[in-house]
C-alpha cells in the first residue's frame, strides 16, 4: 500500500453564501487547493456531500463540479455518510492513491444549505437518523442529540453549564479564523442565557446551518515533493484512515452514552498510525453539539465515561492545553456545512501541522487527529496526520 | 496493486416491490452474496444509490444497511453518480481491496422507487441532469434522451424502427431471467404500436421505474480460493475498472451524438485489461433508452458513428451474435432500479462467466464488459471481467 500525502488545501469561507451557487463554492475551494499543490489537472475528484439531492434537486454532483472546475473527463463520484460525508470522500481518495489507481486525487467537501428554494433543512438533516424508526415519528436531528445530552446529564449528574466550555473554546478559536462563520468570542454568561432549541440543547450548544466547501489534493508520499516542484508549504502524511459504524437509531445502541463506533475507529486508527492518544498534538473533533465533544473525548480515551465535559472546565482543550480541540473554531464557530465538515477538519489539521494556523497555532504541532461523525454516532471516521 | 476477484453475487427480483422496504431489499441481495461467498462478516460495505434522500428521506443509507444486514461496526459509505452509482460503489470497493485496506468488501446497489410517500420520481431522476441549466427549465430526463434520439434520427437519417431491435433483444433475453421485471418477449409490431412518452421515445425504448438491489463480495484474487473454502461456483477477476466523465448538460458537450466519456472509459479499460473490443464475449451496456444502446456500441468501437443501430437489425447483439448485449434483459427488461443497475450488470456478467446464465448462457464466455452510464452520458464507468 502506498503512503498518501496531502500537498494542497483550499476552503471557502463558511457562512450563508447567498450569492454563490453550490458549484461556485466548490470551485473556490478546489481551485485554491490545486493552486497550492501546483497542479493543473487531476485523475479523480471525490466529493463529500449529504443534501444536494434533497435541498438543491441536484444529484450527479461530483461530475458536475469536476466539469465546472475545468476537470472534464476525470473520474468523479459523490460519497455520502451523513455528516461524515467529507471524511468518507477522503477515504475513497486515500484508497485511490494508496492502491495505485491514481497519482493525483482531489477530495472536496461541499454543502449548500441556504437558498434551497423552499426545502426544509431540518427535515433534510433528519435524514441522518433512521427514517422509519426515528424521523417518521417527528424526531429531528437536534432532538435526538438532546435526548442523548439529557441522558448524560441524568446519568452523570453534571452541572447545568457542564458543556459551556466546549462552546466558549470553539468561539474563542473561531474568532481568529478568517473563514469561520462566527468570529466573536462568547462568555459563559452568553452561553447560559442562550435560547434553548431542544431541551437541554441551547443555541450555543449547537452548530449552525451554513454553506461551505473545502478541498484537498492527495498524492503518494513518494511523489509529494516532485509534484509540487518543492514550492508548497510542506506536505502532510496521512498516517491512518479508519471508518467504523454503529446503528443509526439511538435506541438500538448498546449504550447511548458511549460512541462505540468512535471507540472502534480510534483504536484502529491508533494501531494503524502506531501512536497513542497521548502522542497527539491536537484533536479536531466533531462538535456538532457540545454533547458530542464530551462523548468523543471519552471514546478516544482522553477521559472516562461521564467525565469528558471536565476537560473543558479544566482548561485542557485550549490551544495551550494538553488536548487542543476545535482549534480553528470547530463545527460550532467555524460552522458545519454538513458534507464539507470532514474536509474542513483535515484542512485545519494541515494548517496546524504546517505552521499556518496564525494566532491559533499550536507550538511544534507534528501529529493531529481529525474525527468526522455521521448521525448521532453511527458513522465515525478517524484520520491521523503527521508532518 | 492487488488484483481483485468477485467471490459472491446476490440479487433481489426487480419490480415494484411494494411489500419490502429499502433495507429489506438490500438485505436480500447482500445475504445471498455473503452466503454464496461463504462469509459471515466483511470489512466494508459500499452502497450505490441515487435517490434515497429525495424519494425516501433517508440518507446515511450504507450505515443503515450494514447494521440491518448484521454487519454493525464495519466501514460503510454510499456512493452516488446518478444512474452510474452502482458501478461507482464498485470502484470504491475495488480500490479498498486493491490498496490492501480491506480483504473482504461487499458492494451493493439499491434503489427503491415505489412506495415513496408522494415524492416525484420523474423530478428525482431529473437530478441526473444539470439542475440549474436543464432541469429548472422543465426538461425531464426522458426529454433529454429524446432530444438526443431525435438528433440521431435527423443527422443519420435512420428508419422509424431503427431502435426496435434493442428492445426486442432485451425482452427476448429478459423472458428467461427469473429476476427480470418483464419476462415476456415483444414483437416488432408491439414496439411500433407502443405509446410515445417523449417524442421520439416510446415506452418500449425506455427502461421502467422499479425497485431492486444487487450485491457482490470482493476479495484479493490471491485469497479468493481460500476465503471461499473452494466451494463457490468460480471466482471472476476484475481486469479493468475505469470511470470517465463529461459535462452533465447535453448542450455543453463537444458532440451530443458521441459519448466522449464512454470512448475515454472504454479506451482506458481495454488498455488496463490488455484486451480489445473484439476479444469480448459479451457487453452489458446501459440501455436506459434504446438510443443509449446505439451510442454505447459506437463509443466502444463496435460500430461507426451513426451505425450502432444497425447491429441490432443485423442480429449481432443476440446471445448467439458476435456482441451479445443485455443478455439477462438489460435495463429495459430486467429493469433499471437506478443506483442498483451497475451492480446488476456485474452480477449478470459473473453469471455468464461462471456458466450460470441458464437459457441465455453464452457458450464459453470468458471475457465480459459492463458499462454503467450516469445521466445522458456524463459519467461512464467500465468494468472488464474475466474468468
Amino acid at each position: 500500500m502506498r503512503s498518501v500525502s496531502i500537498i494542497g488545501i483550499g476552503q471557502s469561507p463558511v457562512g450563508e453564501l447567498w450569492e454563490e451557487s453550490a458549484r461556485e463554492i466548490a470551485y473556490r475551494a478546489i481551485s485554491s487547493a490545486m493552486s497550492e499543490a501546483g497542479i493543473e489537472t487531476a485523475d479523480a475528484l471525490y466529493v463529500g456531500n449529504m443534501l444536494s439531492g434533497s435541498l438543491l434537486e441536484q444529484e450527479h454532483l461530483a461530475t458536475l463540479i469536476a466539469d465546472y472546475s475545468g476537470l472534464r473527463g476525470i473520474e468523479a463520484a459523490k460519497v455520502e455518510a451523513a455528516c461524515a460525508s467529507g471524511a468518507a470522500a477522503l477515504r475513497m481518495g486515500v484508497m485511490a492513491v494508496a492502491s495505485g489507481f491514481h497519482d493525483i486525487v482531489i477530495v472536496a467537501g461541499l454543502e449548500k444549505m441556504t437558498d434551497t428554494i423552499g426545502k426544509d433543512t431540518t427535515a433534510g438533516l433528519a435524514q441522518a437518523a433512521d427514517a422509519e424508526y426515528e424521523s417518521l415519528h417527528g424526531v429531528s436531528f437536534v432532538a435526538l442529540n438532546a435526548l442523548i445530552m439529557q441522558r448524560y446529564q441524568y446519568e452523570h449528574n453534571v452541572p447545568l453549564d457542564a458543556f459551556a466550555g466546549f462552546s466558549i473554546n470553539a468561539h474563542r478559536n473561531g474568532a481568529n479564523n478568517p473563514n469561520a462563520m462566527f468570529q466573536r468570542p462568547i462568555s459563559r454568561d452568553t452561553y447560559m442565557r442562550a435560547p434553548v432549541i431542544a431541551t437541554p440543547i441551547n443555541i450555543m450548544d449547537s452548530s449552525p446551518v451554513c454553506d461551505g466547501a473545502a478541498a484537498l489534493v492527495l498524492t503518494p508520499t513518494e511523489l509529494a515533493y516532485q509534484w509540487t516542484n518543492g514550492h508548497h508549504p510542506g506536505s502532510v502524511q496521512i498516517l491512518a484512515s479508519v471508518s467504523a459504524t454503529d446503528s443509526l437509531a439511538v435506541h438500538d445502541r448498546r449504550d447511548p452514552l458511549t460512541l462505540d463506533a468512535a471507540v472502534l475507529s480510534c483504536e484502529r486508527a491508533f494501531a494503524m498510525a502506531g501512536v497513542t492518544a497521548m502522542d497527539l498534538d491536537l484533536f479536531e473533533l466533531h462538535d456538532a453539539f457540545t454533547i458530542m465533544s464530551a462523548l468523543s473525548l471519552e471514546a478516544a480515551g482522553f477521559a472516562k465515561r461521564g467525565e469528558g465535559w471536565r476537560m473543558a472546565e479544566e482548561g485542557r482543550i485550549g490551544i495551550d492545553g494538553d488536548v487542543p480541540v476545535s482549534t480553528m473554531g470547530g463545527l460550532k464557530s467555524r460552522g458545519h456545512p454538513v458534507g464539507a465538515t470532514g474536509v474542513y477538519q483535515i484542512v485545519e489539521v494541515v494548517e496546524q501541522l504546517t505552521g499556518r494556523a496564525g494566532t491559533n497555532q499550536i507550538k511544534d504541532a507534528r501529529l493531529g487527529m481529525a474525527q468526522n461523525i455521521g448521525g448521532s454516532g453511527a458513522t465515525v471516521i478517524t484520520h491521523i496526520l503527521g508532518s
